[in-house]
């Protein structure tokens, strides 16, 4: 009926109770951790809520690039987000969408670590679709 | 090459650039205004980031029943949270799943307005799965 994650974390270090680490080692990436915030366990079959912190100086993968569209909120610190020839600064409540095979990566600027809510569309979603389509 | 809306609210009422209103006029609800932050203007199929603010003593629909879930995280003020028989408290960066036919409500409580982000499935979307699912 609902299903609730508190949030318990720090200022710079975000964490919600019940929610499990989530591995991120894309070859490129450095000084980041990730969070899965709402998916799978909590019965989504739609969209996954991901919580990623970028230590000072890290960025995720760069130049990343898959089929997946990114919706991304700042939720602390200070980004440089880099999509195919672009790049943009961003704070705290700064949203970006990241479309289908757009060339990108997010760094942490500045002293602080960053943390970004990066939601995606679930992965089972996305086969269904496909196969959906070659039918 | 990406879309970008900064952030340009205040506080107790959230905005960002280049985002549009969200008609929000469910029979039983009161005080609630609407954006969208990331939909299909943004080239965004899969899912829609929408920002919902709720003035003291306001509230969403009584009772929704729907579809399609939600994936939400407050992001100012003070929530109660209704899902079914359960009802939560919840606070800034606190996170709730609420899945397909629910019934659910979110209410303001205390002095100030209540924002949250709540990210849907796209309907396009909803609409695909369902033809697939006929097939």
């Amino acid at each position: 009926m609902g299903t609730l994650h508190r949030f318990s974390g720090t200022e710079d270090h975000f964490d919600w109770e019940n929610v499990k680490s989530l591995h991120y080692a894309e070859g490129s990436a450095k000084g980041v951790s990730g969070k899965i915030m709402i998916g799978t366990d909590d019965g989504a079959e739609h969209f996954v809520f991901r919580y990623f912190c970028v230590e000072p100086g890290g960025h995720s993968a760069l130049n990343d690039y898959h089929v997946h569209p990114h919706g991304v909120m700042i939720l602390h610190g200070h980004a440089l987000v880099t999509v195919e020839d672009k790049q943009y600064e961003m704070g705290p409540r700064d949203v970006i969408f990241i479309g289908p095979w757009e060339h990108h990566s997010l760094a942490a600027v500045g002293d602080e670590p960053m943390g970004f809510l990066c939601v995606i569309p679930h992965k089972d979603l996305l086969a269904k679709l496909d196969s959906a389509k070659q039918k």
